[in-house]
C-alpha cells in the first residue's frame, strides 16, 4: 500500500466506498498495524500483512521479480490466482505495469497495455480519458487501434457515453498530417468499425473537450499530459503569488475573487474519475495518484466497481478474440 | 507581407526599428498601396510590389512553387541572390519553411533546418529556445545533435548566455529514458564537447526555466509546445470568465487585482524575444505570430539584427565544416 499520505486516506476511502457499496469485498495488502491504527470498522475488510516495499525509486521490474511479500506483488499474484477481481495502488507506476503484466498478465490480443488517466475538460464533468501517456515509450499504429477499442468501450462503460468521439493526437487537424507512424494510425481508426473516430486532435485543445479518448503514442502523450499539467500548476502558482506578495489591498480584492476561483479549481479537479487506468491487462488495474486524497480513493473504487459491472475487460477481450477470427 | 494585422502592425513595427536602428535598410515585400497607407517616412524603406498572396490555407510547397510573384517568394529570392541579408514573414510557416529550404537551402552539414520559438520561464525574461517544434514530423538522432549546436550558439549570441544550459525533451529525467530516438540523442548529445548538455528534461519542466534550450523531435516538440500554450490560454480565459461573470462584487475584487495580474500576463509575454527562428538555413529567417503586434515586430528586427551582428549562421557552419573535416 505505496502513496504519500497512505495508509491514512487509503483506509478512509475503501471505508466510505465499502460504506457506500455493500457488496464490495476489499482485501488491504500492506503493514497491518498501520491499517489497524486507521481502520474503524473491519466489516468487508481484509488486511493481509506484507513486510516488504516496492519503493519510488525501485527498478520495476527487479522490485516485482525480488521483492514477493510487497504488497503490490501480493495483490497481483491475488487477482492471477482469482482470488480477487482487480486491484489499485498509489506506488510506483512502472512497478504496477510490471506486475500487470508479469504477474496478472494481458488480454491476449492485445500488444501492450496503455496507461489512461483523465483529464478535465471545459465542457463537460466527464473529462477526457487520454492513452497511452507513458507506459510504452515505442508504439506502434496496431498499438493505437486496440488502445482506441478499449478506451471506446471504458468511455462507454464507465462514463455512460453512448458513441465516445475517439481522436487521435497528432500535428495538424488535417488528415495527412504526422509521422509514418501516425499516420498509419489514422488510416487503422478510420477503418475500425467499431468505434466513432473524429479524426486528428492537436494537443492544445486536449482541454477543450473535442473529444471523449484521445488516442496516442506512450512518448507523445507523456510530453503532452506532463506539458499540460506542468502549465497549469506554474500558473496556479504564478497566480496565487501574484495574489499574496502584492500588499493588502491586492490581497483583498483575491479574498473577494476566491469563491470565484473555486469553479476553475473544480474544473481541473478529475479526482471523480477516479485513477489512471492501465487498460489491455485481464483484470481491472488503477494507478491512482500517489497523491491521491480520500475523495480519489473512493472514486477509484467506483471505476473499478463500475468496470466490473459492465464486464468491460471481457468486452474488450471478445472484440479483439472476433478480430482475430475474422482475419 | 501576411499576418492577421497586416500590414499596419508590420510597417509600424518595421518603422519604429529603423528609428532605432539607422544602420539596417528594410524592403518590404507586399502591396504597395496598402503599405504606402502606413509608411510615414521611407528613409531606409524600400517597398517592392508584389501581387500574388501565399495564404494560410495553401498547400506550403505547391505554392512556393507556383506563385512565384508572392511576397515569400521574392523575399526568398532577395536572400538568395544576396540583395537582402535576412527576411521575416507572419505568413503561412509550412511555405516559409518551403521557401526556406527550396530557395535559400540549408547550411551544408545540416539534415532538417528546425522550427524554434522562445517560451517564457518563470525565472528568467530571457525564456527557453525550444526546437524542433514543428517542421519536422520525423527525426534522426543526429538531427537533435544538429539542432543543440544551433540553438547553443543562438543562445550565446542573441541571449547572451555564456554557456547555455542544452536539455533533451524526454519521458523521465534519468539518462537511461526515452524510446530508440531519444535514447541515441542522449548518446550523441552527451559527446558533444561544444555544448552545455545538461541531460533530460521533462515536459512538465519547460516554463520552470531548467534549460535555456530544449531539443526535441519535431513531433514530440509540437505536441508539448501546443499543450503548454492550450492550457494556458484555456486556463486564463477560465479565469477572466470566472471573475467576470460572478457579479458585482467578484468584478470589484478582479478590478483590485488586475494591477498583480499584470505581472503573470508579462511573464508570459514573449514578444521580446520577437518570432521563431527556421535555425539551419543559409540566412536567418524568422517566423513572426500571424496575431504579432508592433512589440513583435521590433523585436523581431532586433533578433534578426543580432543574428547578423553576431554572424550567427556562419559560426554554425564553421562548426558544421569543422566536424566533417575531422571524421
Amino acid at each position: 500500500m505505496g502513496g504519500d499520505n497512505a495508509p491514512q486516506v487509503v483506509v478512509e476511502g475503501i471505508e466510505k466506498a465499502r460504506n457506500e457499496w455493500s457488496d464490495i469485498e476489499f482485501v488491504l495488502y500492506g503493514d497491518e498495524t498501520k491499517i489497524k491504527k486507521y481502520l474503524k470498522d473491519d466489516k468487508n475488510i481484509t488486511i493481509v500483512h506484507t513486510d516488504e516495499e516496492v519503493l519510488g525509486t525501485d527498478e520495476p521490474v527487479k522490485a516485482i521479480r525480488t521483492k514477493k511479500n510487497s504488497s503490490m506483488v501480493r495483490a497481483a499474484k491475488s487477482v492471477k490466482d482469482g482470488e480477487n477481481d482487480a486491484m489499485f495502488s498509489l506506488g510506483n507506476t512502472g512497478a504496477l505495469l510490471a506486475a500487470g503484466i508479469f504477474i496478472i498478465g494481458r488480454i491476449k490480443q492485445v500488444d501492450r497495455p496503455a496507461l489512461m488517466p483523465t483529464l478535465p475538460v471545459t465542457n463537460s464533468p466527464l473529462g477526457v480519458n487520454m492513452l497511452d501517456v507513458g507506459a510504452n515509450a515505442e508504439a506502434k499504429a496496431s498499438y493505437l487501434q486496440q488502445w482506441a477499442v478499449m478506451g471506446s468501450i471504458y468511455a462507454q462503460d464507465v462514463k455512460s457515453i453512448k458513441e465516445p468521439r475517439i481522436g487521435l493526437l497528432n500535428n495538424g487537424s488535417e488528415e495527412d498530417k504526422g509521422d509514418t507512424l501516425h499516420k498509419e494510425a489514422y488510416e487503422l481508426l478510420s477503418n475500425t468499425e467499431e468505434i466513432n473516430f473524429i479524426g486528428n486532435v492537436e494537443s492544445n485543445d486536449i482541454l477543450a473537450g473535442v473529444a471523449d479518448v484521445i488516442v496516442t503514442d506512450g512518448f507523445t502523450g507523456n510530453a503532452a499530459l506532463k506539458a499540460t499539467e506542468g502549465t497549469a500548476t506554474i500558473l496556479l502558482k504564478e497566480l496565487k503569488k501574484a495574489l499574496m506578495d502584492n500588499g493588502f489591498f491586492t490581497k483583498m480584492g483575491a479574498a473577494i475573487i476566491a469563491p470565484s476561483l473555486k469553479g476553475i479549481k473544480a474544473m481541473f479537479d478529475t479526482s471523480r474519475a477516479g485513477g489512471a487506468v492501465l487498460l489491455g491487462l485481464k483484470s481491472p488495474v488503477v494507478k491512482a495518484h500517489g497523491a491521491a486524497n480520500v475523495e480519489t480513493i473512493f472514486y477509484t473504487v467506483k471505476q473499478i466497481y463500475d468496470m466490473l459491472l459492465n464486464d468491460t475487460i471481457n468486452k474488450a477481450n471478445t472484440y479483439f478474440e472476433k478480430m482475430q477470427k475474422e482475419q
